[in-house]
């Protein structure tokens, strides 16, 4: 049950970093639905590695094959599963991994979870690695939002305290964000100086982390229910989901609990025929249910564990404490790779909803 | 599918603020289990309404009844249910709120998704009355964890940017908590300013919001699983579900977007014959799995939406524009009152991940 | 989980025989609908023990009581509960069947699972009582599906070896059976053999068992799906949820299994507009889904298996052999009680599949 | 959700019989289990078509290769995925269906449910073919069932009317079952028969069905829960996944239903130091819990639907009448072949209970 989100649309994902593939099985797709491949493709290679100076220099293609549910592009209606074979994997770099946990990831917690059976190849499941299946069924579910007039976009909001401005809560302007850049921003220049804080944590042998951004619109008013299957349940639950994540806010969020709530309420007013409210502190959700609104989270990305410093950790099997360096490929900064991530999750959450 | 939550343990929350009675089912806990009947009302006393300037002047016995699947105090395997009845409504407050829908309500969400049909007295499903069902399934998971040697507490972290002091993240003081004072804090003078902000605020018939840290310990390594099943998951997933949540962080959090990895990276050491970490940014949770740390958040809550100022709403009958002054009980800060919600909430999605 | 079923209308039950109140909360209905207590009265009243010699003499108002869901007697979109409040037991006539488990009953499985926690008096959670909750939640579908043009009917098809004659398979007259007789046949003399044989039953101290068939109509093709979310799973695994019974088919059954495919498969007509099939072996379900033919299966339901005949038994306490004699009020057949119970139980599962 | 089964095994099947493969992902494995791939591989043999007159021509290798969650034949503890690679296809063989759905089949259910993108060749998502997933998991169940002391089997308890002798529900001899025999039996002249039969409605180009016996011994008693979730409803559920079922009865099953209730109870006895009951009408489960007596089930399978005689149809496109002839490679009765599905059916079921 670790692996699968969703109740109407069942996103269920497998694999680890070096298994002979990893993928994801689809339930719950309408029938009928023509995914634009092309697409797709594009909108994953926003989440491989670059050939940027602070990603990781392992070549993923990442291309999907899709093994069923899918006729000549069409979905059929039965389950939709897609698989990325695993290539150009270098499993000797972590054969020290299993005595010596490194500090920030999930090797110890695996260990104690699933003994000397876990794969740690590469990070096994627990690997960013994965983060390419969620993006597979996320730009599916992109696509088929679009259909229904939904757009999801996201941006680099924060890098190592260098701050993109914000997106303008009540009409986002999805379009500005600078999506071929190196780092997707909206503003240029705040991108150039993340590349910089990048650059000099990774000289130092080091990483930074960051926030992204995410907003959608078009979201029809009364989407999400109640109590435990409200829009930020399901939107929380699901970006938890990706590797690194550490907090998420909607709307004001944080901002909110320091304002005044004649400052943070978010007066109705009457544009057009809509009902609308004047400014956007909710982030799109009342009582668990869009409002109409765009929704818009943050969530924050805690900087890359693997780094090339010695760090203290211990010996699993002598029980005795023991430094440890890493060796690898790393990327000195992941945020900028999680900016399609973070609006896959978003879109599969929003799609569970409205299917 | 909306009230409900959790795999193993399930909690199922009925009721509206002005319906016959509120209640829960709890499904899943072991038999055989003692409630200390006097612990639990004196858990949920502290969520309830006091005599304080800070809180409604509304009086709610809020004692659970239980129906179901409890024989002489203890659990006999089957389903429990406890209901609280519901008295001293004053509905009549609430009869133009179906008209002109209150800011940062969900008044208009629900009215989108039910229609005329919503119950909208008193805010119906929606109000935060129905956390007193969060508070008895909480409550008897927090006695079902203390007698697995897990500890869970609360505080208020934060109100109208007044801050307490934050618990140690490795060693959190639970006991420290002042929880018979009017805000739960550890530092008393915290607490008394921020008595002043709140009354402050009412006194200009505006309310405040908050954070509240909550904090477990004692959970074993290894609960919790990879992606979608995780602590942070299911914990979030929990907390949303409480009324006014705009935000959650685990560990450092929002913070640790700010870090470099060599500064947020917890190394590991050996205590005694345990495996530790020195520090606990990560809140207790690597890939999703529990680490033995205590498991910390923060979750921001939005200032109260009712306040008594006029603010700008409209007609959704007449599709225009109109003031709206509410009347009636209103808390100008919940934050206070949400402490033990938060442990609840915790509890139940611990509780969860670990029967 | 025990006590759940359904994923988009979720019904959960809770309650023993003897605790203070036994019910039922239904998540998941439109808000909206109205809901006509004196028809879901009529509908209870089938199932609670009637005057007739062939059913226990305990009185049983059963009304249901609805404490949250229900405004003014429509449904309001939040969860509603119903309770029924337990009065008239008789604990004294149970207190030896903790130590000596009643053959056929689950006394010993419960005691195996519960330990003595388990709430023996009157069979706790397992009584057949707890149908009068799936009477309510299904009493509620019932009429929902009616307003959407579907109807649910079922008889007595058999008991103790008594045959009432079958639906027409095509063209089920559900109006014609004999609701308001003692036992609900479609042959009024089919009814009185049957009543003969279970008084011949009573007489000896002894019980007997029947099949029950049920039939709905007007279920649009296209509902359920394939492989685990089928039309025949989905009805299996509610049923399977009443108490005595052993076996279920659908269509032609288990009559099918003795069939050559020429004779068994239904072959396709046109009739006015509508695609048809000409018989209906398959029970309207291919692959899952619904055919647009009615829907039948028949289940099988033991013979009571409380008897007032001494039977051998043991001493759980002292590991012996122990003969016991069941003293206390008991149908010497419950088959007639079932007929609402199984309709009620094709209602929740047609209406999980069809919201 | 439809092609997923199971609360804590979670199994999701994937594929169409003519997709580019056709898969399985089973979360919820323990971490450290050793597959027996050369046990799995001969336990799907017994599924393939063989080279007998009675089942179809069509070559399938259904090798599963894993391509996740197993290192070195160990579960690692993340979902494994499993598939098998269709080829050998003959896709034109099956080209009118789509305008003329066979009778028998899921053609017209899956065009009324999704339209013309249904992916109709060779029955798509609704192929036999699936059920080699099904085996894929439930083989490794029965492995893991094994190591825990449970073991499984089934054989064909009759055919067109001819009849193999039944399990003792008692103690059935589950290593009497003639696995190597064409058709599974206990008795092999009954086999014969049965054989005789099964070429005689060949010859006719006809089908025929039958029914299969399905036994699980060293199920420990107190395994599943009451109401849904009980032994019964979860192996119903299960077993309603195989194309073809129309029934299910477990222990006594229809025949409990025209027993006394002084023959129908199962009395208990005390073998050795354990409680046993005398007989096994229940079948092994009381009140949805399993007694520790043997569980047993029989179910219907109707006569394969694809027959090479005319059959009367319809056009869809034209809303006329039409005669069908089916062209292709069908087995004259899947009964033989089915024997391990329900093992795999049942170890699924029952895995998922007992994890």
């Amino acid at each position: 049950m670790a692996s699968q989100i969703g109740e109407k649309l069942k996103v269920s994902i497998f694999g680890q970093s070096h298994s002979e593939a990893i993928g994801v099985v689809i339930d719950g797709l309408p029938a009928g639905f023509e995914i634009d491949m092309e697409k797709l493709r594009a909108f994953m290679s926003r989440r491989a590695p670059g050939a940027g100076a602070h990603t990781t220099s392992r070549k993923e293609a990442d291309l999907p094959r899709f093994i069923s549910g899918v006729v000549d592009g069409i979905t059929c209606g039965s389950p939709v599963c897609a698989i990325i074979e695993n290539t150009n994997t270098r499993s000797k770099d972590y054969s020290n991994l299993r005595e010596t946990p490194r500090p920030g990831h999930a090797d110890y917690t695996a260990f104690i979870k699933y003994g000397l059976a876990h794969d740690i190849r590469g990070g096994g499941h627990f690997s960013g690695r994965l983060t390419a299946c969620l993006c597979i069924a996320g730009g599916i579910c992109l696509q088929y939002l679009e259909s229904r007039g939904i757009r999801i976009a996201a941006h680099v909001s924060e890098i190592a305290g260098v701050c993109d401005r914000a997106f303008d809560p009540v009409s986002p302007e999805l379009s500005e964000v600078l999506g071929d850049a190196p780092i997707a921003v909206l503003d240029a220049s705040a991108g150039e100086r993340m590349m910089k804080e990048i650059l000099a944590a990774k000289a130092e042998l080091d990483s930074v982390g960051g926030v992204v951004e995410c907003a959608a619109i078009g979201v029809p008013a009364g989407i999400g229910e109640p109590m435990f299957d409200g829009i930020e349940n399901n939107i929380a639950k699901t970006v938890f989901g990706i590797p690194a994540v550490k907090g998420i806010e909607f709307g004001a969020g944080f901002s909110a609990a320091r304002m005044r709530g004649s400052e943070n309420n978010d007066e109705f007013c009457i544009i057009g025929d809509e009902v609308r409210t004047k400014t956007n502190n909710h982030g799109g959700a009342l009582g668990g249910i869009s409002s109409g609104l765009p929704i818009i989270f943050r969530a924050a990305i805690k900087p890359t564990p693997s780094i090339a410093r010695p760090q203290a950790s211990i010996s699993l099997s002598k029980s005795e404490e023991k430094t440890l360096e890493i060796v690898g490929r790393h990327d000195p900064c992941i945020v900028p790779r999680a900016v399609p991530v973070m609006e896959a999750a978003m879109a599969i959450a929003i799609c569970d909803m409205i299917i």
